[in-house]
Order: C-alpha cells, then sequence, then structure tokens
C-alpha cells in the first residue's frame, strides 16, 4: 500500500481511517529504514509482523517470483512443492555465487541483502556480547566452515589433509589449564613455517578451563603463526568475549570461529567466523568465503537475521544477562546438590557455562557392586549353582550379564531417560578413537583426571525452573543408583 | 520497501539487481492499485504472494496492530493465543459497527477495506455468473442472514416469529414445479398487506424444478407484494443466473440469497444477499444490513475476497464452465448406470444442478423381503421355533430385528459407508415436523411422488474422477443389495 | 505414528531412540485423552504443537479430506483456494445442521467433536471465572444471537419485531443504578403476560454500575417474567460473575449472554449463551440452539477452543486475576492525573472495569471559548472587518469555522490520533436516534448527567504499560487542548 | 487421535461419525507405513495434510519438544524465536553426529528418522529417473560436499589443497567431447598413483556434450584411478542417467555427485552422493560422511523429501516426462527463430538438456558497430568537431563511452532486462582467472569455439508456456539490438 493505493482506498474507507492506518504501515517501514541505515539490531526487537514483511518483501525482489519471468536456465530458484516453498518464506534462490559465499547472487536481490543484513547483525550481535573490534563476519551455512577453520577440530583439521598436534593440557587443582609453553615448544620443533595454524579453545566441558588466548595469541604474534579460536559457544559469556577481544588486541588471532545454534538460539547448521578489523587481518575470513564452493542455502543466514530482529538489542542483552545469572544459580544449586550426595563441585573458575560435579561416591558404590560381582562370578565358576549365577546378574546396572560391570557413565543414560538431557558423565581410563588417532580417556580432556565427573552447562536458554527440576531429579537418580548397587555389593557379600 | 528503502538497500547491493526487485514490488503494487480502482476481479487470479501482501497491509492498518497503540477500551482487538492470530492474520476487530454490518469499523480500516472489497468483488462474480444489473450486494456473516430473508427458509421465517404459508408444487411428468395460480390465491386469500413475502427457490433437490421466478416476480409486483429469491447454491447454474436476472427485469424481486460456500467453495458460514439495482430497489438489503445488531466476524469476507482473487475472472469462469459441463457428464454417466440397473434418470431439464435416479427395482426387492420376513414372523408368532426367528432376523437389511423392515433409504447409508456422500435417497411416505408444522413426505417436495429415488448433484467442483468413481460405486452398491434382499425374499419363502 | 509405525520406524532408527521419541508422543495424546475425558481447560496450557496436533486430527476425520471420498452434494466442504483452506486449518464445513446449531454434523465428525469441546471449555472457564451452577453453555457464531437474547439489546429486540420499554437508571451520588422499582411498575402496568423478557445489564460504561441482577432476578421470579443478562463483557470481573451466580440462585435467570471477543480476547465474532443447571432453566438456551437456522461457521467455536487450551486454567486464572489488579492500578494512576488536572474520578464502585473522569474544567475551557467567539461573530457581523474573522476561526478546536463551536467531545478524538482508543467523552445534551427511539443524552445513561466525563476500561488484555503510556498521553492532551481553549477565549477578550 | 481417544470422543460425536472420521486417519497412517516399510516413493503423491502429520509426529519425536524435558546442555535444540521455529517445523536438532554426518542423532530420534527416509527416498528416485544399481545415497547440507568430490569441481579441488590438470575438450562439429585418450596420456604422465580421481561432468552448457563416461570408467578401471562424476543436473536427463548407469556397470565409478535444487526443484543449498551399489563401491560416499566435520542442517534433507512425498512415484516420472518432451519443444521453437534470424542451433546431440545457438549475424552487426565507432573516433582523434562524437558514442550499445566497443555479450543483460534469466552469451576471447588458474575463453569449455553463441537449458520445471514467452522475447531483442547496430555502422558511414 503505497501512498497511490492509499488513495484509492480513500474511496472505500474513510481518509481519516486511511490514514491512520498509512501512518501506521510508515511507521513499520521506517523500522526497516532504520534497520537498512545503521545495519545493527534495532532497540526494540521487532514484532512478527514486521518481520514478516521485510522477508515478503524481500522474497517478491528475487527472480523467481517476478510476475511475468521466464527461465531457461537450470538453477531458477523453482520449487515444485508449495509447503518447501512456504517453509523458505519463498527465497529459493540461496545465497553467495560459485566464487565467493559472500558475494551477491544477481538473480536474488532480496536473497542477497537479507544475507548482508545477517551478516551485519550478526557482527552487531558479537559487539554486543563483547567481541569489540571486529571486521564484518561471514555467516556459514554449514556448521562445519571450510578447511581448517572450524569447530570439531580435530575432524576438520583431518578433512583438510592436515595433521593434528596435540598439546595436552595441565592440570591445576580441579582445572584443565593451557600448557603455553608445550605450545610454544611444538611449534619451535615443527619450524613455525610448517605450522598452518594454532587452535584454541574457549568454550569447551568443565572442568577445562578456557585456553589462555590471550598468552597464546602474544606466541603466535611473536612466532608468525596463525592463531585461530575455537569459540564455538563462547558468545554467550562475557569473560570469554573479553579475553577474545584483548586477545585480539594484544596478540595474533587470525579468525575466530563460532557456532549460530549454541549461541543464538538457532536450529542447528550456521556458524559464523569474525576476525579483528583492520588492514588484512580478516584475510582468513575473506579466503574461507572466496573458498566455499558454489551457491549455498540461506537458511542459517535467515534464521539468523530473524532471531537478531526478535531480540533486538534489548532482547539480546537480556538473553544474555539471563545466562550470566543462570550460572550462577546452577553454581549454587548444584553446590547444595553435591553437598547432600556427599560430593562436591569441583572449582573450575576458568569455565564460565560448564560446571562439573564429582561422581566418586558412586564410584565407589559401582566399584563395590563389581568387587561382589567378581567374587561371586569366580565362586560360580568355581562350582556354584545356578542360584548365585541369578544374584550376580543382579549386580549388573544396566540389566547387562554378570560379564558386564557397572560403570558410573550409566548415570548419565539414566538422567537422559528421566528427560534431563545435555549432561556428561566422565570416567577416565577409555581409549577412543577420534579421526585416527587414539585418546585415551577422550572427553576427559587428559588422561588420568582423578575424579570421575558429570558436567552440566548453564547455556543460553536454559532457564532456572530447568535447573531447579534438573536439581530434583538429579538428586533424586544418585540416591537410586548409589542405593542399588550398595544391595548389589551387600547382596553378594551375604551369598558367601 | 518503499523508494527510500530501496534506496538504502541498493547501498547492500547492487542498485542494478535492487532496481530489477523493486521493480517487481511495483508490479505487484499495481495489481492492488487495479484492484482498488476496478473493484472487479482481476483478469488473471493472482499468486499467494500477492494475496498475502494485500492483508498483511490491510492487517498492519487496523489499530489492534498499530506500534505504540494502547487501548482503554473493552473491544480493542486484542488476540491472546498467536495461534489464533495466525489463523485470522492478525484481522481481529470485525467488521461493521453497531449501527450497520456494511459499516466501516473506525478501529480496523484495513479490515473495512477489505470487507468493501468482498463486497464488491463480489458483485463482479455474481455478474460474471449472469446476474445482470444488482446492486452491490450484501455480505453477512451467517449462512442465515437476519430476518425473513433466510435460506433455509421455514427455520426462518418461524424464527422471526412470522407463519410460513406453504404453496405445494405441482408435478409436470416427473418434474414438480411452481404452481403460481395457487400462490396468488394464496395472497389474495390473506390479502397481500398481510403477506410479509413470497419466497421462491431456485436450487433444489430433482425432481423439483426451480422456481417459476419470472411469473411470480411478475405476479409480486402486480399484487404489490415483496419476493425473496432464495438462490442458494444457484449462482453456478447460468440457467438460474439467467432467470433470476430476468425476474428482475420484468417482476419485483426485493433479494436475492445465496451461500457463500456452496457457490463460492469456502468454508461454511457466510451469505451474499443481492438486489436489482436501481433506486430503492434494494431497500430490503439495506434493511439487513443495518438491521444486524452488533459488529461481526469479517471470515466469511474474508474467505470469499481471497478466493476470487485466486480465481480470477478467467479463473471463476472456468470453474462454472466446468461444472457446466460436469452436469452433462453427470447426466449421462448416470442414464448409464441407471440403465444397467434397470432404472431411469428422471427427466427434470428444469433443473440444471441435481439430478434423480428411480429406485423403483431396488424398492421392490425391499418390498419382497419385507413381506417374505412379515410371513416368517406371522409363522413364528404362530408357533414356530428358534430357527424361524434367525432366518427372520436375517431379512433384516440394516441388521436391525424382524420388526424393522428394509427400507430402500438403506442404500443411501450403504454409499456414505463407501465414501460417496451427497446422495440423497428418497421414499415417499414419511412425515415429519420442522419448525412445528407437519410434513408428509418431508424432502420429497410433494406428497405422494410416484417413484422412490436417488439425488446427485453436478455442483461447483465435482470433477469429473469424482463422477466416474461414484458411479463405479453406485452400480456395485445397488447391485449388492439388490441380490441381498432378493436373497432375503427368497429364504423367507424356502422355510414355508 | 502408531505403535505398528513406531515399529517400523525402529529399524531405521535405533529402538531405544524410538522408543523416547515414542513416550513424547504418547505424553501429548494422554494431554488429549485429559481433555476428551474432563471436557475442561487443562491445568496448564497447551503448546502449540499439542493444539495444532489435536486440530490436524480432528481436519482429517471430517469427510471432505477423507482419502478417496467422492461428493455427490452442493454442499460438501470444497475449498477452492489452498490459503483458505490453511487459514481455516482445513476445517470447512462449519457446525450444526439446519434443525439445530448444537446438533452434531454428520459429514463432519472432527468439527462436531472441536465444536462440542468448546461449549465444554466454554462452560469450564466461566465457572473458573465465578458463573457457578451453570449448563452447559451454547456458542454461536455470531456476536448477535438470536431473537431477543442479544447484547446491543435495543438493535436486537426490534430486530425481532418487539418494542423494547426502558426504565431509566437512578443517580446515586455519581453512581447510576437500577430502579427496581420503576421494572416493578412497567412490568405490572404492561402485564406480566405481555412482556417478552426483562433484560438487565451487568457490563457497561461508568458512571453506571451493574444493574442489581439479584433483585431484579428475584422480581422476575415473583412475577413470572423470563430475565436475560446482558453479561456482554462481564466474565472478566468477579463481583459481576458473583452477582450472576447469586441472581441465578436466588431469583429467575433465563439466559446470560456474553460476547467472545471482549471476555476471551479471541477476534470479534462469537458469544456464549449461559443459562442455570437444572431442569428446564436453560429453555431458552436449547430454543436458541434450534432456532438458528441453518449451519454455521466454526470459526468462533475454533477460536474459543484454542485459546482455551492455550491459557489452560493456569493462564485464564492469571488473566482474570491480572485485570482484577490492573483495576485498582488504574484507578490510582487515573485518580493522580485527575488530581493534577483540577478533575476527579467518578465513584462508581458498582463498575469493576470501566472509570469515568470528570472533565468539568476542560468544559469551562470550552464555554469560555465558544463565549469569546460568539462575541467576535457578533461583533463581525456588526460590521467588524477580517482581522477578527481570523481570530473568530482560531477559537474553533477542531479547526471548523467561528460557527462551530468546540466541544469537549473533541477531546476523544484528540486522544484516537495519539493512539489511544477505547476512551469516550461524554457531555451530555445530545439526541440520537437508536432502532427508532429518540433518547436525549444517548450514551450518557440518563439525561441530564451533571458532569461532562471521560471513561477508561480496565477490560481483560490491558496492561500496566498501557495503562502507564496512557496517562501520559491523557495528562499532556488534556493541558494541550485546556491552554488552547483559554488562548482562545482570552484572544478574542482581548479583540475587545 | 488413538483408539482409546476415539472412544472417548465417540461419547462427544455419535460413535458411527467418530468411527468413520478413525478410519480415514488409519487410512493416512497407513501411508506412512508404507513409507516406513517400503522407503520408497509412495506411487500417489501425499496431499499437504499428510506430509505434515509425518512431520509434526517427527517433530514430537525429538527431545527439544519432549514435554518436561530440561536440557543441561550447550546444544539442546532451544530456538528463541517462534517464527524460526515455524520455518523448521519445530525440527532444530539437525541430523548426524559429529562423527557422521549420516548417524542418527540420539536427541533427535524424529529428526533421523527423516533423515533416513529422505536418503532412501533420494536413492528411490535416481533409480526412477534412471541410475540403477545404487547403494543408498548420502544427502549433503551443502551445495559443496566434501573433498573432491564435488560439483563446482575447481574450487572444490583447490580447497582441497590438490591441483587440477585440466584435459581439453575435442571439438567434433559443433560438440565438444572428452579426450579419452588425453585423459589417459595424463593419468600416466603423473603416474595413476598420485591421481586422486578422475573427474567427469554430464551436465553442462551446449556445445559441450557430456563426457564419455563410460570410456573414462573402463580407463579408470584399467588404471586403477578413482573416478567421480559430476552429474550436478543429470538426473532429469534419461540419457545421462542411462550413461551413468552403465559406466558404473561396464568400468569404475566412486561417486556421483548431484545438486538437489537443480534436479528436483528445491531451494539451493544440498546435493545428493551416490555411489554404485555392491561391496566397498560406496567406500568414498562413506569416507564423506564421516569426514564430515559436525551435526548439520537437516534443511535439506527436509526439502528433498517432502518434495518427493508431494510427487510421488507418478508425479516424478511426468516432471521427468515432461522436460523429455520439453526438450524436444525447445529444440523446434529454438531452431525455428533462429531461421527467421539468420541463425542456427548448434548441432549437439549429446546434450540433452542445453542447446545453442549462432550469434553470428548479431556479432558482425556489433562488429561493423565497432569498426564505424573506431573510425570514428580516429577521424575526431584526428581534428573533428564536436558533431562526430555524438555520432560516436550513438555506436556504443551499452550506452558507454567511444571508447567501449559494443559486445555480443551485451545480449544476455538485454534478456535479463526483459525478464528471461538463464541463458547464457558466449563469445570466446576472454581470460578468466578460476582459482588461481588463467583459463582463455573461461565459459566456452574449450578456446577459440568458432561461433559465439547463446544457450538456454530445457530444465526440469520449465514450461511450454516460459518457452513461447522466450521465443517472442529473443527475437524481438534481437532484432532491436541488430537494428539499432546496424545504424551505429551505418551513420558513422554516413558521417564520412
Amino acid at each position: 500500500m503505497d501512498a497511490d493505493n492509499l488513495q484509492l482506498a480513500a474511496s472505500l474507507v474513510s481518509p481519516s481511517y486511511i490514514s491512520q492506518g498509512g501512518a501506521a504501515l510508515a511507521a513499520r517501514r521506517r523500522l526497516v529504514k532504520g534497520l537498512l541505515s545503521n545495519r545493527r539490531l534495532p532497540q526494540e526487537g521487532w514484532d512478527e509482523a514486521t518481520i514478516e514483511m521485510l522477508l515478503q518483501d524481500a522474497a517478491l525482489m528475487d527472480s523467481n517470483t517476478f510476475p511475468g519471468q521466464v527461465g531457461l536456465g537450470e538453477r531458477e530458484g523453482r520449487v515444485a512443492c508449495p509447503l518447501v516453498a512456504r517453509m523458505h518464506c519463498r527465497l529459493a534462490h540461496g545465497i553467495g555465487r560459485s566464487g565467493d559465499i559472500a558475494a551477491e547472487q544477481p538473480k536474488a536481490a532480496g536473497s542477497s541483502m537479507l544475507a548482508k543484513l545477517a551478516a551485519h547483525l550478526a557482527g552487531d550481535a558479537l559487539r554486543i556480547a563483547g567481541l569489540a573490534d571486529m571486521a564484518l563476519p561471514l555467516l556459514l551455512p554449514s556448521a562445519t566452515g571450510m578447511a581448517l577453520t572450524l569447530k570439531t577440530c580435530l575432524k576438520a583439521i583431518t578433512a583438510a589433509n592436515l595433521v593434528p598436534i596435540v598439546v595436552e593440557l595441565l592440570q591445576q587443582g580441579d582445572h584443565l589449564v593451557t600448557d603455553v609453553a608445550g605450545m610454544q615448544q611444538a611449534v619451535e620443533r615443527l619450524g613455525p613455517a610448517n605450522v598452518a595454524a594454532v587452535v584454541t579453545t574457549t568454550s569447551c566441558f568443565a572442568p577445562r578451563a578456557s585456553d589462555d588466548v590471550v598468552a597464546v595469541a602474544k606466541l603466535c604474534s611473536k612466532l608468525g603463526v596463525p592463531h585461530i579460536i575455537n569459540n564455538a559457544y563462547g558468545v554467550q559469556a562475557a569473560s570469554l568475549t573479553a579475553a577474545v577481544t584483548a586477545a585480539c588486541r594484544r596478540g595474533r588471532v587470525d579468525a575466530i570461529v563460532q557456532s549460530t545454534d549454541k549461541n543464538f538460539m538457532v536450529p542447528v547448521g550456521g556458524s559464523v567466523v569474525a576476525a579483528p578489523a583492520g588492514k588484512g587481518r580478516d584475510w582468513l575470513v575473506q579466503a574461507v568465503a572466496k573458498g566455499y564452493p558454489g551457491r549455498a542455502s540461506m537458511t542459517a543466514h535467515l534464521d539468523l537475521l530473524v532471531t537478531l530482529l526478535h531480540w533486538g538489542t534489548v532482547g539480546w542483552a537480556r538473553v544474555l544477562q539471563q545466562r550470566e545469572d543462570l550460572y550462577g544459580y546452577l553454581s549454587e544449586q548444584l553446590a547444595q546438590a553435591a553437598a547432600q550426595l556427599g560430593e562436591r563441585v569441583l572449582s573450575t573458575p576458568g569455565n564460565p557455562i560448564s560446571l562439573g560435579m564429582t561422581l566418586d561416591g558412586l564410584a565407589a558404590a559401582a566399584a563395590a557392586a563389581n568387587a561382589a560381582a567378581d567374587e561371586a562370578a569366580a565362586a560360580a565358576a568355581a562350582g556354584a549353582g545356578s542360584s548365585s549365577e541369578a544374584a550376580a546378574g543382579a549386580a549388573a546396572g544396566g540389566g547387562g550379564s554378570s560379564k558386564k560391570h557397572v560403570d558410573v557413565t550409566f548415570f548419565g543414560a539414566m538422567l537422559w531417560a528421566r528427560n534431563v538431557s545435555g549432561t556428561r558423565v566422565l570416567t577416565c581410563g577409555k581409549q577412543q578413537d577420534v579421526a585416527g588417532i587414539t585418546f585415551a580417556d577422550y572427553g576427559c580432556h587428559i588422561s588420568g583426571y582423578p575424579h570421575p565427573y558429570m558436567t552440566a552447562a548453564a547455556a543460553l536458554g536454559t532457564t532456572k525452573a530447568d535447573v531447579d527440576v534438573f536439581v530434583v531429579r538429579l538428586v533424586r537418580a544418585y540416591k537410586e543408583l548409589q542405593v542399588k548397587w550398595r544391595r548389589a555389593a551387600g547382596q553378594q557379600t551375604n551369598l558367601k
């Protein structure tokens, strides 16, 4: 409804009412104007109507929706199924060109506009979250990114035919921290020219702390080696974004990679690659953009754009603050639960998201049950009858045979079955192959960590109500399992 | 995206691409412009994107969506549930004011605009269907309308505290036609001043023909009595719209009422009340509009508007033509089926939608089965043992006891159970009370019609494929039922 | 995904994961089970997914969506436009049969089920809101209802060809209250047998109080006259529902009519007609159901059902409580504003929703401006030059000519222009024809109310933030207008 | 609505109607059962209701929607914005695990099920299209795939740090065909052990023919070198799928990569990687699946699944057949247009999708215009006045200065401006750098092709109406441009 159409409408409905309606439409167009001018999150989040208006206009600016368009190419944004078209808001052309995923797509002015806005808003959202002085970031429609700039680092590195060199963490109290000196030695041993990049990690499971990205950045600057920060879900923690910003200011950082779903509560599938602003400092981001072969899905861009418009600056800041508060709340509640269970929360101040709780008591119960089962099995092998076999079977937590020892990791499965997801239970002493490399205690960050433990994260979107329910289920499940294993241990004993 | 915003967008994406996108947006706005200027169906139907653009703009012109609006009244178009808001495209204020359902609603410029457009397009659609020279029609958000202008006439008339006088139809061959002379006598007997209105009907089930609306219109003109045409689903038949148009030109017609769902394939719930154009001729339509108490739902308006935009003139004309063709096709296919079954299609050229087929053979089979059952029951009552009771039970078509006679109307239920809906099976000889009046052979149009029969309609939206499937199921069900009843008749005989 | 399909799915995805997924589906089906068993609001509101699951299942139980169905009738729930079908969740058949709007529709088992559930939930929602001991209410798809049971009473009564007798209210302090004695006299004067019904009103604009429905109910019981309560938006106020309940217990109440949009925050278009439970006490509700001609739209049922499921008992009770709280908040804020402006809030404790504020000061300013304008006009007429004409013109508030006096009602338009809707400004001394009856001071409830005043309502869905913004705009607009009119008065004086 | 709930519903609505509704629900569940059992396209396409039912059930089987679930991890499928959740049908967890994109995701049984179904259906769709004997294909949520298996081959290869060796095509008549001998020489020169893979292409722009994949497959088998077929949009052409099938049967093929958007009319963003069935033959597909780092978006899977269900076997086969027919139609129409313009269609029987038309006449006109402009410029430089400058300017096709020669590629821009997209105009003699390699005549397939030409594709989804409009616009634009350039040439001449 432009001015002409409003004037025509005023011959159907009183001009004064139409004029008010027109003013309301203009108010929404001014919101769009502000967005296009500022390329920042709006102060207040937009309502759904305004977001849909923007998406609709954009979709109608793409050639696949042009009235009267005929397409004689092999890729014309045709969509066979109306339901699919609606799921994509009629945006079908994707983004980028074969030469550059960040390039505009000539057949799709609207999609290109949305993609650019998404990148600008992502940059602004990073800034609000504390990542200062960044160049315009690159949004990638994959959780993976390209080449060596990836988040699940080992997989990504080997996919690029590089050889990963792992520098083990150091234990300090409960904490696992970066061995900066070890890194330096490793680089010098290989020769800086032979090192594609040093990859550090900020967000990770407790008891690991964030890597000391400032120290590593200084080291990389000194050695002349690229430095990539895997900031997977670190945007949500103010201490991590502050550390990354400091690293960029005081040392060398070539790229900072983060996941969109973990940091911005969108469906899985996108990542944001940032780099410090400054002449040439985003060379790697540029290279990734130009190295991404082919046109790509714009879903990740769309999801992020819509979410950031929905939040606005106020909403995004509030969500971030709520997460900071939640970390404190989870710490307290988990500490109380641990105290009740005779366990304790690991002291990991360097990890602002994930918390660990020891499971020593539970592990002891498991060990007792296993010992009793072994004894019973030995007795059985020595000639005992069928009754003891049944007893031995009863000792198994997961319902397995007497051969299978119970394991404290069963506690994780138990929580999952009770609708608690996302916790991890780790007990060191397992080997696993990842990308062809054998890790002792994979997932434990280091070999031989002195406690079995469980982690829980205060992640974006978790609520206090979630924590309350979690703690109740946690305590109940722990006690049930402990009783069960103690009983198993006792029963075996009684059989003697 | 107005010109200002397009210019801003051109700093994000190449101006030439933005310019093309802007041209496409402008092309769609021109479609809206044409609609607002012409107030007629667009030549070609609109695509969904353009329809949604119009609805969205309208919704944003209603005060319940105004950014910054505060409402301190009791009716502010607030919608609690987002899903409900979406189902209504955020249009919540309804239409009309307490004084007039056709009036604009000050709080809802957008809704008012859509409601006006709906009325104009309804008028145009009636015109295309053959109802010429009509005033702007009134859309009502009820299948009922108000006062005496209603479609299910008896109910409506008694709801308005009027006493209906029924003038029986005359049988001519298979046909049942208007007794114009009888009408005249009835009006004169009561005195024209005591007659609220003569109500005629165009669309109805065979074997009834359309009332002779031209003759009645002339009669009403002569007698000075209002004449209301119940044109329930007559918009879809060119011969009916032609007759109504002729009645308006040559006699008195005060209102023509039609259902939106039956004529325009929208969900149940609306009606269109038309009247001939000309000074004062739409007095009754105006009175109904002003007599409709309270604001009302705009759903019926919206459904009709969207459907007519979806069709456009071309689509609507095609749908009408397909129905005309389908009538011929159904006639042929039904005649072939009837021949195969020893029945015949009733000759009802005055009904262009509904067709009747005799069920004489089936009724004969039912009668034979019933006679045999009666005989068996008599024998049983006279002292026969349990075996004959079982036999008597077997004679019942619907699985009932020997007391219940089988009935040819069971054939209708049988078709329904085989996923054929909309057919009616009628056999005269039943009484029914409707609105306090006792009708012999209700549904049969007249008492004592000489055949039991089944009707099927060639209604808007029925396809040739529907007819093909229908005829197969019809023949199969008929034969099965005939065999069953014949067998029942035979079995009883054998028991003797 | 029934058990069979889940088992098949378990050959694609691990059985344990499928099993958890199946458990989640079963949990949702149990919610539906609870709804079908209890026919009450669920304790907690349902999420959108569960609501959509119910609607989808229902839609697929209607014959218009049956796979393989062929329709040979004229009303088969066909929907031409996919967008329209989606707006209705594919529910197209409407509700009721021609004989009874509350009857089930054979072609639409799903729609019928939803309609029944809507009625049951509406009854439960009324109960939660304080309307105790009611029979199953009737939902009507019109804001009007039928016959004499309507909300905008005068219109409705005359539409049914009845003659309304108005018993004027009595003024008590600021309050306007029911003249019970006057009602008794009116009924006795006409003879109880000649009175179709006494209609009382609970919810209304201040300074009118709710009618004394208990006293009137006792009176009607004594006189043997039907009593209909127009409880238009009274469901939201606990004191009103308590009064209605008491009236039902202690006297005669035949029907209680309320609007769905005003009480349940759904789009305009439905009403709920309740009656006390007890043998025969809902005769009028039954009569209305059976008197509603034709099948009808199910949109109003659907909107109400979805909204009540969305709220659940907890949500609905919270919304009601928030409104009660808001009334207190609005009273306080409005009193502060009035004090600031030299006005006062009318004392109307009998109206728990609407509040009035005097506009005496503003009216005085208007009077002064008008007097000055009259004087100037007289002087001009007596030979004054063009300069005074301009001055006279400047006195007009609305920009009119010197002939048009300014009027305190302009204040209402001013608020509307500043995005405040729903307030009413009333100044007694105007006549208006409504339904052919001339009212002095229509809208003022009685003639000659001693103050001009403005009303504002604490209606369901209004927020404290709304009130805060409202009060700021109110004070600002008042002061501006007062200054303007005072200046106009002063300027005229200066011209002398 | 399972059996329990249907039984409860039967206490609200007549059991017989509920029973019919339940039967309809069961009929739809049987469709799902068939899908889960057969893992093939349904014979007839599903309606939207059935598709949505499947998606809804799946979404409710993912842990992010579980009622009562609490998530204490960093990736729990939380979605902040309701609009985003709806765009994804509430499916938020993505697919795969960090170790394998084709693995099931434990937190998302529903998404995993859909992803598996998508892969199976993709395999069936390939089979229907003629790709016989394939293993279960891998769907990738990127248009790029990983490693060397990519479609825009050069980019992809260099992204993987490999060095591409290009074997030039051979010209045969108008055709450009595979130089199989050249390939063999290249591989032998490098040594087979040093060749990562031979990459062939089936679908491409005319005048290039599909590579002789059978011959290359035999060669690779003989040499022991992997062979990857870039079948970008070749699924849609029966001759190409037949050739690929033959190549797999008679030689070595390790992977066949195709785009989803080009072959299945879904939005840009996915690819299907197939390999012949047989022990170990899909090693590369498995490796790609396991090498894809991180969880990934499921949008591409969802789009493809929904589209294939929408089509069913019948719909998909029809779409394929229509494309085959369209190729013939486009050939004819283009030949007629060419004849009219003095051009001809290139004879490229080895390319079943793309057609080329010479632009010799247009190039001649351009050359004449340029020559005239040069002459004029030379004259101007030699001292001519201002009038000739204007004339020189007039010679420029694109409105550029006299320095810029007109170019036949301008014809492509002209078509685009007239709403014809997808055509390409090529004239050899340009150099371009792609991925660091300099190509003479990039886009021309070989250097020095003897004609400038235009291509147009008979791609999936193109209609006869598109072709009709295209040919009209083509002829008109050609003639306009020819006239313009001839005039420019003539005017210059006249100036002499």
